[in-house]
């Protein structure tokens, strides 16, 4: 073959340079790696044995080709000066090709080298600034479908969705800065009403009361209003589900009838009063009394002191009704905590007597909705007001209840309210892909510094630290809306009386996944750097708005050990502290079983093949969660055999606790991602599926890299294998990374950031 | 003696149940703390041998006592019922004596169980519930003095600081909450002026400017004006700091005749023109044109394109002149980046021809400062307001330099500007320890939870979780006041001409104290739950107002950076890429000498000694450093041997970079903060330091466990018991944590969160 431009490569060699100079620039290559590369070329018939054997002699790790080599290739490569094109189906084996054009007039797209571009993953941000050529760069590749992806998260509710994303293109949801909390709150009155007028408030209560009882389709809306607006959300939330959805849950036909239509038309606005001054999560602890007086038939509300009064009620301005948690008292015994519905405005919007509201005035966030504290001073409403599912007064005016345990019962009470906390996390979750839609957005139009030579610079989105901060928040949004939908479709499951399982679930989704939705636009800020400190870019008002998620519908920390707990006695009908013991001793033999040691050579796989592996995955998760069960177990029971009281052997072991309630949560949301991963019928995006909960596993394990390798489940250099790889997950994510958060579907016209639209107005421009 | 109440323990055993009972309920009790026991046994003379004997026989932990003995000291123990009175100077001493008296009537104090009850820091928050006994409790230990801390952290400047406490007592100073940018901009405009007419604005000029000449006093005042308010701050540090100080440090003796005193009595405002929409860290690419017009003598300010105007611009609305930072064009050459003072606005207040000035609306924080954007269209100004202490334009329209390097003089003119870096870091720490302030008296005050016997709730301080969260980030505080203090002092000294060293000091140290103290914010603003999100109670403003620190005068990720490549060029004068492989030679032969394995015995000591012992905190700091240093060198030089451009090779070590940055930054405070603590005269205050220094120590390396797993630095077990120790250390400062928070000395007057008073008012009242 004729030999036009002077190379020392023979033709048949030559396309292979680009490949190994990529893959000796960087050290990234395991073993199952290099077998790529050798079977390619073993099973390339356009080489000869003395090529093949050439080919080969550089793969060796232990003695990689030497620098002056190297550095022959790339002069190789560069004196050529053939075109890099991001956007050619195989970039690098179409470079071979003009490359071999250039030195040999012999265009031959080579198939093994295809093979080899597919099974390592290289992409052209991985070396397109290795080669001095020409790069024809491609912001973002549609090789994947965000239409697509948007409709596998949907699934069965996309058609209702896209209906509701109309519904938000009335011009009542337009944002625009609001500054005063009196305007803000009008605003977002309104729009309650309208969504209500739109049948929407209904949504999850039964056909008789105006809904359609979709819980599920609820908690869709109520993750898209965030986009909207934060206070919308939650005052959409406070009224139809924790206000409407107290009468739904706790109250019976006579409450149905007479209010559950009108809370979801909005026609009666009410509020949720739980939370006092003194008692925040402390529920069982309130002071407030609703006390029988069975001479007049009524209960009477009272608050007895300084501090305990309600607090923090949304909707505290505008509702002409409470539903107020207070302590039962019957015939002078204390019944615990129960609701009760109290009137507390007339038609005119005048306080009944005995009642006292005030703003709780401005937040860091959520100035859309009026939060106030509400105090009462002997407040009389009719027996009938008692929200009596799982507690009622008789007509002769004894308490009963089915359930007698009254631990169980306030539990139960609780218990049916889950369903705020799933929401609560799906907003957290809503807030966080809004925030990186319009960070990564910026960061592929953003350019910033470059190398001397070059006139353009390069954009936010190519350096290896943006990738980082941004990437694995992206892979986590994936795995934890799906987390959130299935939780919330068992939630939702009439079939499923027993839902202690699901609350333990709920209360550690919802810790983790608000923690990560603040952290998350915490990094969009920053990586927005002055833009994003600019309300009109958005970002702002998500991280104010979020921030309380953390801690309202339970503290985080609280709910932790709320999981924890859940956890450990998952053997046992119910926790006390009597059967605690014979809990733990149970729970020890089951686990000290199944907590096999770690075979050191298990401990030191870094081959690709086993760090992709989702069994690997799997099992780093389970192996976490019942290691750390195991050894909390332990601690607790030495405490308690040495006489510690129980309450103060939690105290000791709280920070364990937390880590237990991570564990465990992280673990479900995978094991549900997973799940929903492996029975993905569209096989092209079941890929990419994949590669998300890759890069989401191993970054939570990198994360928890400490204890993994305390523990010797993995050894220094699995470490660091872990570390290397989730960076490059990210690189090779890159090139997807807009599809990635234009599959969350986000209606476009709710995108409203300037830094998050200036690209898409210079495209539609061009 | 008489053994009044029947009780199997002899009178010489007896005092030390309490001890052993402690020590025992826990397990963490390491060799050289059992050493401490045993030699307070031998020493005693109140006991015989048999006593010793038993004694010593319950001092081993391979056999530990068995869980009946434990539980027969604690049933002896809460038999008696006396009192455990938490404000004794020996708690435990005091208890065991009352515990004598009650079974033997003889109340004698045991020397030696003081000497264990000290050296083994054993504090009543660490045992009072071990015991089912009335515990008189104590919210907090008056044992050190905050006063006195205060003082040692002002040192030499703390007249000053107590006269400029008096300054912020006028009303004009009182917070309140802000909601229109244009109220919220008159006001902070207000009190600029008045600090102005008090002498403050000109502090760190000259003399002969009405200044002192005092940038340490400087930066305390800085700090001080965050208690007020982060916009007050900015706004003084715009005017005065960036402003003023670019007339200062950039311009000559006609410059600062004609505008310095003016610009310190805050009669002639300005702003600092730096940063353009299109180039915010990358300013040596700014696009902002001052072109030399030899035929008029001037130069001619131009915005070229559309992203191109300046912007954030802090006074944009208020200045009458601006600092505009530019390209120099002398007779068609680009000179480099320059700053000129261009007026803007008449005497009316009426924008000069040719200058467009946008306001950047409504921000995330620091509403009260006017931040805008700036266009210029062709504005001439004369050639004597080019400020020209490193470049200017001679009579006859040369330019000229002494620094002929542009490169250098570039980094000379930006170095000079590296005092508002620090002052940034020292708003942001200010901003923490006010967070710290009102959250820790909040957990001082509110309860939540019970034992189910108890009464009263407990403190939120007393829960591990909650000291886990705060106590660390007050240690942190400690540590960087004292380093950033320090750098201040290197930084103003005018006998160090050679300023890179602190450049690369600063850049680090304001990226991780900025981050630690939006990270300390954040942790306040959940540890005080709903509370925690109102506005009146202070967090929310600090929130929005720190959050900025991490991005501006200088984005976190890069300085980060900036501070990597200082020290990788520690050893050349200049840094480019021609010698860096030379550097980098240089560098692994020096490093790698030093970078001794690790010897198993000592990755793997746990003993209280080593672990509490300085040399162990900066040797890991220190290899630390070392090692990243190294691994860095060697992956950089790997790059480059193989024909990776410079550049490229940077960018792939990217995120090594990063690290390296803070693990300087982290030594470097640590090691100022072990001098500064090595020289302290107050010998009682000392062990408190000493005990901070610890505490911060064992946390950074315990938030950085797996790299330290990773290296083998440390083994599991010592990973294990660093962990311990954190949370150890933590209980152990409990008593103390108001005096450490009172000991920043905020003024009073100035924490005005309600939830920081509560307590106080209390107190007053009762």
């Amino acid at each position: 073959m004729k030999n036009k431009n002077n190379t020392s490569y023979t033709a048949n060699i030559l396309p292979y340079i680009p490949f190994f100079y990529v893959i000796w620039s960087d050290d990234l290559v395991s073993a199952s790696e290099i077998n790529v590369v050798k079977k390619a070329i073993e099973n390339d018939e356009t080489l000869d044995h003395t090529a093949k054997k050439t080919l080969i002699s550089w793969l060796h790790p232990d003695t990689p080709p030497v620098n002056s080599e190297i550095k022959s290739w790339k002069s190789t490569i560069n004196h050529a000066q053939v075109k890099l094109i991001e956007s050619d189906i195989y970039p690098l084996t179409s470079f071979s090709k003009r490359l071999l054009g250039y030195y040999y007039s012999d265009e031959k797209e080579n198939e093994q080298l295809k093979h080899i571009e597919v099974n390592l993953g290289i992409q052209p941000n991985h070396y397109h600034h290795l080669f001095d050529v020409e790069v024809i760069e491609e912001i973002t590749s549609d090789y994947y479908d965000s239409s697509a992806i948007d409709a596998i998260l949907k699934g069965e509710f996309a058609v209702g969705v896209s209906k509701f994303h109309e519904t938000l293109k009335n011009p009542i949801f337009n944002w625009d800065i609001q500054r005063t909390k009196e305007d803000f709150r009008a605003k977002v009155l309104d729009q309650v009403h309208y969504l209500a007028q739109e049948k929407y408030g209904a949504i999850a209560y039964p056909k008789a009361y105006g809904g359609v009882n979709d819980m599920e389709s609820y908690a869709f809306i109520f993750e898209h209003l965030m986009y909207v607006d934060g206070s919308l959300a939650i005052k959409f939330g406070v009224q139809f589900g924790l206000f409407g959805g107290s009468i739904q849950k706790l109250g019976t036909t006579y409450h149905h009838d007479r209010y559950l239509s009108d809370a979801g038309a909005a026609k009666l606005l009410g509020c949720f009063a739980m939370t006092e001054t003194g008692h925040g999560s402390n529920v069982r602890g309130i002071k407030t009394t609703a006390t029988y007086d069975a001479k007049e038939d009524c209960i009477v509300i009272h608050t007895p002191g300084k501090n305990d009064n309600k607090e923090y009620i949304g909707n505290a301005l505008d509702a002409k009704m409470a539903s107020v948690f207070a302590q039962l008292i019957v015939n002078g015994k204390n019944e615990g905590v129960h609701a009760i519905l109290v009137p507390i405005r007339d038609e005119n919007h005048t306080l009944y007597k005995g009642i006292t509201i005030e703003d709780n005035g401005y937040k860091l966030g959520l100035n859309g909705v009026d939060n106030g504290k509400i105090w009462f001073h002997q407040v009389r409403v009719p027996r009938e007001n008692l929200l009596n599912k799982y507690g009622s007064i008789t007509e002769d005016g004894h308490y009963h209840s089915d359930i007698k345990n009254p631990n169980k019962r306030f539990f139960t009470m609780l218990g049916t309210l889950v369903g705020g906390r799933i929401c609560v996390a799906r907003a957290g979750l809503g807030g966080a892909k809004m925030a990186l839609t319009i960070a990564i957005k910026h960061a592929l139009e953003r350019r910033q510094f470059n190398d001397s030579i070059k006139i353009q610079e390069d954009l936010l989105m190519d350096y290896p630290t943006h990738q980082l901060r941004l990437t694995p928040a992206v892979a986590k949004a994936y795995v934890y809306d799906i987390a959130l939908q299935h939780i919330m479709k068992v939630y939702s499951d009439e079939t499923i009386i027993d839902k202690r399982e699901v609350e333990t679930q709920v209360a550690g989704l919802k810790s983790i996944i608000t923690w990560y939705a603040n952290a998350t636009i915490q990094e969009c800020r920053e990586a927005c750097g002055g833009k994003g400190y600019l309300i009109e870019n958005r970002i702002p008002d998500l991280k104010g708005d979020v921030d309380i998620f953390t801690t309202f519908e339970g503290d985080n920390t609280v709910l932790l050990q709320l999981a924890a707990k859940g956890v450990l006695s998952d053997f046992k009908a119910e926790f006390n502290s009597n059967g605690f013991v014979s809990v733990l001793k149970l729970l020890s033999t089951q686990l000290s079983d199944k907590l096999s040691t770690i075979n050191p050579l298990y401990a030191n796989k870094v081959d690709a093949d086993h760090l992709y592996n989702p069994k690997f995955h799997k099992h780093a998760f389970s192996y976490r969660t019942r290691r750390l069960t195991y050894s909390l177990a332990m601690r607790i029971r030495d405490y308690i055999k040495k006489g510690v009281p129980s309450y103060h052997a939690f105290l000791k072991v709280q920070t364990h606790l937390l880590a237990l309630g991570k564990a465990y949560s992280c673990e479900l949301a995978f094991d549900t991602f997973i799940s929903f991963t492996e029975n993905m019928k569209d096989k092209k995006h079941q890929e990419l599926f994949k590669k998300i909960s890759t890069l989401y596993a191993l970054h939570e394990i990198r994360s928890d890299a400490a204890w993994y390798l305390e523990q010797g489940y993995i050894g220094s250099s699995k470490s660091k294998a872990i570390r290397q790889r989730v960076e490059r997950l990210c690189t090779e994510l890159r090139p997807h990374i807009e599809v990635l958060v234009d599959g969350f579907g986000i209606p476009e016209h709710l995108i409203t950031a300037p830094i998050a639209k200036s690209r898409r107005n210079n495209l539609e421009v061009s």
